[in-house]
Parts: C-alpha cells; structure tokens; sequence
C-alpha cells in the first residue's frame, strides 16, 4: 500500500506541517513523519532520500524555511514525486526566500510546490498522486471536494438569513 | 494505461510548454494536447476539468501566463492531480503575476507549482506521479537520472582537460 | 432599475467586502450578496456568471484573496463590467498574490481592478458605472465628492484652531 | 448617445493607447482623443476633468506611466467612472510604479484599473460600462466574446490537425 | 525670511509629519502646516500650488501615502523644490505604493524624495535648503550634525564602560 | 554666485549624469563635474563632502548604482543639500538595489532622491533649490515649465490634426 | 592572535548584533565591539577601517539597517575581511533596503553578506575565516556543527517517541 | 599553501565565475575549478563538501542560478568558509531566486553572498580571507586597493582634460 513521508527541516517547522499530517490522517493514507535538515543533518538527508523509493513510500512532503534546501535535494535524490511546502520562517524576507528556493528548481529536477504555508494541500496533492492510479483514493477526493462545496454553499445560506 | 493531459491558455504558450511534451514522449508515456482557454472558453474548461479522470487520464499538465487561472480552475474541478507551469507572456511584470496566481491556492485546492516556464520539470514531475504507483516508469526516471549526473560529470572532465 | 451584485469567495471575506454593502446601501442603489467560490463552487460560479445579467445586474463586484481567481472567471463569463477586490488573506504574500491574479487579466477579459483591501471603492466605482447612464446616481456622486471635500477641509480647520 | 474619452499623460504613449481607440472604434462607440498632462498642463486637467460629464463623456480611460498621476487626478474631479492604464515606460521599474500609482487610490476616489499596458481591457471595459444600460452595445460584448471563444477553438483544430 | 509650508493628504499622516515641524522648530524656521488631499480637495491643491511661491514660502514638504499624489502634483504647478515624505499608510502595499509613486516623476517635474515615514529628514533637508543660501542657516545644520555625531560616540562609550 | 557640484561614482555614470549637467547648463548655473568613489577613493570622497561648503558650493548632485553609497556618505558629511540619483548599473537588480541604498536614509542624514536614472530632474530640483532664495533662477523655472507646458500642447494639437 | 572587531551602525542594532558576540565568545575568539556610525561619525569610520588591520584585527563583522552603508564603507577602506549584517530596522522596506544596500556591492569591493538579522552567522563566519588557517578553530567548528547535527537527531527522536 | 576551490552547479555559470579564476590568479593564489551540482550529482557534492578541508582547501567559492543549493550545501557539510555567487541564470525571476536562496542560510550554517554575477568579488574576497592571517596575501590586496583608486583619479582626470 502507498505511504506518504513527511519531512521538514525542523521542529519549528511542526506547526505548519500538521496540517498535512491531519488530511493524510483524513484519508487513511499511511505516513511516516520526521526532521531532516539539509543544513545540519546532511548524512540522514542522503540517506533519507536514497532509500525512500525502497521502502514502500510514494510520495514525499518536504518543508523547509529561508533559504529552503531540503525538498531541493531530497528531490535531487528521490525517484519520487517531491511536495515542497514553503514555511514562513521568522527572519523569513515576508516568506519570498522560501517560495523562491523551493520554486525555481533547475531542468530535470522537479519540486511540486504549494503555496506559502500551504501544508494542508501538500497533504491533498499526496493524496491526489496515489488516487492518479488508485481507484479508492480518488473516490476519497471526489468526496472531500464535495464537502469543500457544501460548506461554501452553507455559508451562502446563513448569509441570507 | 496512465495518460496525460497537456493544456494551454493560447497557442502563445506552445513554444514553453513543447519541453513537457518532448519530456513525457521521451518516457513512452501517452499524451494528449490541447488548448483550453479559463477567459476565453469557459465552457471547454469545464468539459475538459469535469471529465478528464472519467477518460483515463491520470495526471493533467496546464500552463498560463498573466493572471494564470488555468492551473487554479482545473484543479478545482478535477479530483486528479494538476500541475502548473507559470508562463512568462509578454506584458507579464516579470513573470510575478503568473507565479503568484498559479501557486498561491487557497486550501483545499492544490496545484503543483514548477518554475517560470519549467514545463520541462512538469514533464519530468508527470512521470513521476506516475511512476509513485509505476515501477517501469519509476525505473525510467532513476536512468534518467543517471543521465543528469553523467551530462554534469562529462562538462566537469572537458573543463579539466 | 440597476441592481449591483457583490460576491466573494469566502465568507472570511466579508470583514472586507462590508464596505461595499454600505457605500451601495447609502447610494441606495439595490443588490444582492452572495458566496461564490471559483475553487470550491465552481457549478455555481457558472450559473451566477452565465445568468447575472439576465435578470437585472447591471454590475458585479467580485472579491477574493490569495491566487484570486473569483473576479476573473466571472469575467470571462459575464458580458457585464466587472469589478475585482484584491482581499489580503492569512497566508497571503503582502497581498501581491490577489492584487497580481485579478489585476493582470489577458486581453479580451478584464477586470476593473481596485486597490488592495479597496471595497469602498468598489462600491463607488459601481455607483459611478451606473450614474454614467442615470443622472439621478450621477448627481448622488457628485454629492458624495462634496462630502470628501468637506470631511478634509474640517480636518485642516480644526489643524488651525 | 454615449462618449469614451481616452486621455493619455505624453504621446510616448500612444502607441500602448492606440489598443483602446481600436476597440472602441470596433463597437461603434463615439470617441475623443487627447494628450493631458498631470505633471505639465495641470490647467488642462483640472478643465478636461471637472467638464467632461458636463458634454457628453460617460467613460473616461486614462492611461500614463512612472508615477503615473493622471487617472487618479481625473478620477478626484470627475464624477465619471475612470479607467486607469498602467504603461511601462523607458525609465519605469519594471512597470510596479505606474501600477501601483494608479491602483493604489485611497478610499472615496476609485480608479478602475487594468493590466499593465492592457489599453485593449480598458477599452472593453469602457463597452461593458456603456453595456451595462445599454442593451445594444451589450449584444456586440457577448458578440465579441463568442468570437474570442472561436479564435481559440480554431486554435485548438489547427493543434490538432 | 524663507518660510517653508508643510502640506499632507490627511489628518491620519500627522503622526508621522509631526517630525518634520519638530524638526523645523528646533531650528527656528518659521513654518506654517495644512492638511490638502491632491484626491479629495482638487481645487484647494491647485491653489495652494500655484501661489506658495507668491506668498514668502521657499521649501514645500508634500506627505502622503498610498497612491501619493500630493508631492507630485504640487510640484508640477510650483517652481518651488517639493520635498515628497512617503508615508505608509493602512492598506498600504509595505510601503513601496508610496514610495514609488513619489519617487518616480516624469522628466521635468522633480520630487525631492526622502525614506518611507522619513519627515523628520524632510525637515532637516529643507533647512538644508534655505541654508544652501543663508550662513545662519547653515551653521545651525553643522551644529545639529555635530549633536548627531557626539550622541553615537556616548552611546558607543556607554557599551564599553 | 551659487554652483552646483555633480559628482559621480564612476564614468559608466556619465551618459546617465549627463541630464543634469544639460539642464543646468541650460540654466546657467556654473557647475564642476569631478568622478568620486565611495568605495575606490574614500579620501577624495572626504575632502570632497568636508570642503565643498567652504569654495562656494551650494547644491551637490550625486549618482551612483548598485549598492550606491556616494549621495549617502557625502550627505553624512557635508551640510549641503544632497540630491541622489540613483543609476541602473549592469548588474542591477533592476534597480532596486540603487533606489533603496540611496533612498532610505537613517534620521539626520537626509538624501533628496529623484528617479531611477533621473538626472534630469536632479538638475532641475538642484536650479529649484538655488531659486528658493534667488528670484532671477526662481523665473527661469518658471519659464522652463511653460515650456513643458507647451510641448505638451503641441503634441496634443498634432493628434488632433 | 586573531582577534574580530564587530562594529554596528547605533546601538539599536544591538539586540541583532548580539548574536555574533555570543558565538565568538563561544569559540573563544578575542572580540571587540564598537558602534562607528557611517552617517553620523564619518572620520571614526575612517579611522576605525584604515587601521583595523595595523592592530591585530583579522576579521570585520559590521551591522546596519536601513539604507545601510557601514559595512561596504568599511570594506572600502580596510584590506580585511567585512562581513554584512544587514538589520532589520524600524522603518525599513520589509529589510530590502538594508539587504541590497549591503550586498549589491561593486566589483573591487566585496562584503560577505549574510541574512537578515544574521548576526549569529556572521560570527560563524568569522570563525570559519580564522580556521581557514588556523587547525585549532577549524575544529572548533567541526565540533560546532556535530553539535547542530545532535539537536535535530533529538528533536527528530523527541518526535517519535 | 593556502588554495580555493571554485565549483559552480553548471558549465553555463563559467563566464560569471571565470572573474573569480582570474582575479586570483592575478593574486598568484592556487585554485582548483570543478563542476558540482547540488542537482543532478549529490554524491560528488558529499564528497567534495567532506574532504575540501583535509586536501589544503582554505576557501570555498561556489556559484549557481536559480533554486541555487550549491553553496548551502556544500556549507552544511564543510568546516571551511564558503562564498557563494548568486548567477542570474535564463530562466531566473531577475536574479531574486538565486540571491534569496544562497543568502538567507539558517542560523548555524553561514554563506559569505556576494552581489548579483558578483564573481569577481568573490575572488577577492577568498583572498581577504587568506590575507585575514597571510601577510604576504594582505599586501597584495593593499596593492590592488591602491589600484582600484589610481584608475577612478586617472578617469576623474580626463573627464577634466
């Protein structure tokens, strides 16, 4: 079965995260989760990024802040499809530094990013690649996106009240 | 067998979005190309959206310049997973508008932003959605790969010799 | 008579978009309110769009944050002038994320866009649109204008005193 | 019957302008062409501005670049509703300047405004005003919108073919 | 004996042109403020514009924010040097809206510009001004940047004791 | 009798710098033009900002690119009025860099700033500030706006014939 | 021994500049710490930067906000090594200002810039330029970064346990 | 013997780096030049990152474009203090992305950035940094310094002549 591996470069990073972990909690996806920093664990990086193709993972969510190397390189490593989630840090210049050094990565070495603190559709994406070719997951989404509409319809509702 | 779906704003962007075409026919994976328009054809974007996963496609590629809601109206309708290429058009403010309307998605509804004009790595990002769940494919991009290295070691001898 | 649509994405908007329920309402000029979300709706977004000026809108006043595709499609399927609100969100970029994806519409599609967080003057913009054509409206604006004038010339006075 | 009038800050920017004489010109709506300086004929402005609803303009597009002061200006004086063209001049940054000064009008003193150089948008726009009480001039809108929607479909064939 | 007028858009930018007449106090330079909005009070604008010089001013400080107006407009009905003070206002786009539609005057019609909220520089500049030509003036400038210089070298003595 | 000093931080300034020097020209004010690095000739750079009051000097115009510290540092010693501008240099980041560098001088340190590349306008405010005080300057500009003026008209009429 | 002097531009750059004196406490490199005002103390920084080097200073660290020019009017004047702070001061655009006031600098003149509010890597910094020549500090560092490596190893265990 | 390394992500950042090539071998510093990609070859990066310090490397310079991780990397593994060059590469937003993601390097693990295609002073600043403890190396700076102020009084005489 598919897994998804959620990594970010450091417990400062969590807050943002958990959205991610709450919507794969959400669609019974399996994930494992855990703090690689490209800065200051790089042997883990490597080694991370080497073998999770080997160990049943799919896909793999990426957080990083500033000058955000991590999902960068995991990608550079990975077979796998790569989530990078840009996180505001706190000397963050307004959250550019992150989107940019996740974004602009080279020919041949992909990052599928989501918005600025977007953990919460790195969470949906993963889910949308393993439902690409699972059946059962893609039934998953088609019903969360008809509850994104009911609420909005809801909302209309109680406006004109 | 997994498909992709390849779609632009305007005939405009074909010069950018060749490169994720020349990509995903160098991986033997079946595409199909076309021009769908958010501001111009809306209904054709609704068709395509609603039933693109109804049809066998697994992953969708869109690309857009300007005030790009292609990628973004897509991925609204479609459980399946969407990928972005900001385009730099012509009266784009540095390609500023086409990044941030692309990858700035309100939660719920991800896309996964490349780089300016990266439809080369949207290719690359499509087949490795695919190969998350493909193993024939997921041996396609760990030789691909091995190609990048091999071209960067290959540039790293001739500036010795 | 006239009659002035103000929708938005969400209801977070609202706080935002109030200012241009009470500066129509003071105008007494007639509209309706409603949520319509281009991401979570987009059936709705269709119909509001299609039909709008079918039944009486003479103007539609669209508000959205984030990659801010609201205003635009409604554009792209209303002959109806539209007016855009860039709402600055949570996780926006310092608002250039809703100011750039409602401002930089392709050719053949605009959006008469306001400034950031700017739903008085959305408001007012579709009072003027209406008094183009209805004299009664047009002379309520040039009072309107009068009133500026006055509120600034009581400030400098009481700077004086 | 009603009149556009297109005002410009230099003859530099004609050639940006001349996109919104074309499309007016294309709808049969009554046009006058001038050049009004808000930095070198300040008189001209203050008369164009506080006169031109008095002699038949409904629509005032105005387009300047740099610190572009013209829409707003006209905007302070007019009753009219006023559609800004940000042009990107020779010593511009980038274009963020003249954008920015003329989206950014604070509240009581909107200016509607359109892409950067998207003189054809504002010409459009002034239709969709002029349409939105004016049944005739808004069947030509949904007109050309149909032809919009072909060009592209057209597009699309060739693509194919 | 030179006078120097300081103007601004609102009541809301006294707090920050406050530091410009406290400035001016200090040195003794006779002033006089008023509040003139280049967007609301058109008619005062020009007024105030086209006389200062008629009436014993010599410096003019324009604070404004936002779509800021003021500075350039005063400056292209004056012979006067116009000091523009970029103020940042609520919905203010970080600043730059102001700053770049004061900074960026067309060839011919120069605004003297100072850093975002800077009036306490805008004071200090215009008794530069007046003391290009008075010897009185000038000593008092070299005698404040005497008091700017002994502040920084007790702060630096205080860090070693 | 007053003059202005032009001083630039490299000649690659000099066809940008060369505005100002036409337009004073054109004024007669007796200038002296003189190349002074802050970064390759520091002590030049003092003699020059600590002296230049004492021979005569009324008005210094300084340009300088990138990381542009002339116009700041000669303001940090001189009592003069300075007028910076700032120029785009090769390596530029668009601008940007020249722009903030000289614009947003600490409190005590004013640098009045024009336009990218607007040495034009330096040399009008520089002939504005020696006017302030000397009526015979004060009516050159005057004249020199009439001008501006006419041009305008002439454009204006050529359009219309 | 080598010995690092830290000079910043006020001693509200203190809070920020702290960082650096800590670290090189940490590694027991001999510090000195002064504030040199390039605004405001103009022949301290002359005298500061032409003989840094004579008295057994190897290093520079300077911090600055704002249009920030100490560390780049430093490195024009000493032959040694200048590490940029740039600050993040009250009225700053968002720490552009400082950022590229202190980065951008000419060919000739480098200043190792590190990020915004980076105090606490410029004191690695100048530690690493130490041990570049001297074995004992090179593993000093070394220990350093195993250091950084054990806390996200616990972090990461804390995670999962 | 002191000796630099200089490793840039791709053969098509040569003509930026080749300033930092000849400028020290102008300094008769002995260099090696490789070519290691973040990207596309991660071992060779681990590699060269371990071991740089243990083969009599003093100083790292490593330049890249775009998501440039180059320099970052190759900081997080070696003790050793690296410059990194922020190459404005084809695709790049004006050079933000690599400047922002070499610059703004977490707490722990510094990069000494230089400007924008700023080679040349990364050159000299390696060679600062060997200057830092090399007497031999500091004079030839002095030397170079004093040549950088013959050649602008050299142009500031024939601007004169």
């Amino acid at each position: 079965m598919s897994k998804v591996a959620i990594v970010m470069g450091s417990n400062s990073d969590m807050p943002v995260m958990q959205d991610a972990i709450d919507i794969l909690n959400g669609f019974d996806i399996e994930i494992e989760v855990d703090i690689v920093s490209a800065h200051r664990t790089p042997e883990k990086l490597f080694d991370f990024s080497m073998n999770a193709h080997k160990r049943g993972i799919s896909v793999i969510i990426a957080g990083a802040g500033g000058a955000a190397h991590l999902p960068g390189m995991v990608a550079s490593m990975s077979p796998l499809p790569v989530i990078g989630v840009p996180v505001k840090s706190s000397n963050s210049i307004d959250g550019w530094d992150s989107v940019l050094s996740i974004l602009q990565m080279p020919g041949g070495v992909p990052v599928a990013t989501v918005a600025l603190n977007g953990a919460k559709n790195a969470g949906i994406l993963a889910a949308q690649i393993i439902g690409a070719t699972d059946k059962c997951v893609l039934d998953k989404i088609i019903t969360y996106k008809e509850g994104l509409k009911l609420k909005v319809e809801e909302a209309a509702k109680s406006l004109k009240s």
